[in-house]
């Protein structure tokens, strides 16, 4: 993708865009979490053509249609999550931190090898969430700690 | 401004700016209204960084911060918008057809000789509220029309 391009994706990303990070319970893995980063873009349905577009250029995530009239399109997978903050970090302004810190997650999560070293991710994760406000976390690094403890 | 920036600018306007066109009353105005074209960025106070930095590089206008925690961005002078609107236009996806829309308005508006010139020109600035679904606007082409029947 040309700078022009990833330029006018950073701008729509700071506008009406989100980076964001959660610790969701997996029952089926080891350490029972997952910790899951996720780039996001939200716009009324009726202008959805932008998603697709966005979809189109991005090669991954899925749009999903909301009943109040919004739509978003949605990145998880951590592999393209990283590639798309990869392209994205020389022309993002707003959301600077949480792209840095996000990417610095994706790696350490890659070296995870021990609970303690998970619980440090989670950490990061707990760290992105103040970044970004957020209010509705319901799984931090509080809680996973305590399930292991168990 | 280089193309990377002004790529950024409008993906900005696209997901979180509006472009609108307001009739205004006017008393000290021969025809008693003022066609008022604007490009307005809006964001968080505390992000406020980036309504400096776009009012540094695109020179005009004035940020405003509300009591609700937000700010915004906003250029007035037709001259300015007419300007930005120009340079925005190959980057802009969303608002593109509000951008040449408005720029058809604020060339119209040079050229008005009498109230019928005018009032053709109320008729497009309704039409632009119609892109926006805009529900608030007070003045319309029937409001000029009925004064200036007067």
């Amino acid at each position: 993708m040309d700078s022009i391009m990833l330029a006018y994706i950073a701008g729509f990303l700071d506008g009406d865009g989100s980076i964001f990070f959660q610790i969701v319970p997996r029952k089926d893995y080891k350490i029972k979490f997952q910790i899951r980063g996720s780039v996001a873009f939200y716009q009324k349905t009726e202008n959805i053509e932008i998603l697709e577009w966005l979809k189109k250029n991005l090669k991954s995530g899925y749009i999903r249609n909301r009943r109040t009239g919004m739509s978003d399109y949605t990145i998880v997978d951590s592999k393209e999550v990283e590639k798309i903050l990869n392209c994205l970090q020389p022309y993002v302004r707003i959301k600077k931190k949480q792209l840095i810190l996000g990417l610095n997650i994706l790696q350490k999560i890659k070296s995870v090898k021990s609970d303690k070293d998970f619980l440090e991710v989670c950490k990061l994760v707990d760290k992105f969430g103040e970044l970004n406000y957020s209010k509705k976390r319901k799984v931090t690094y509080q809680t996973v700690k305590e399930r292991l403890q168990k």
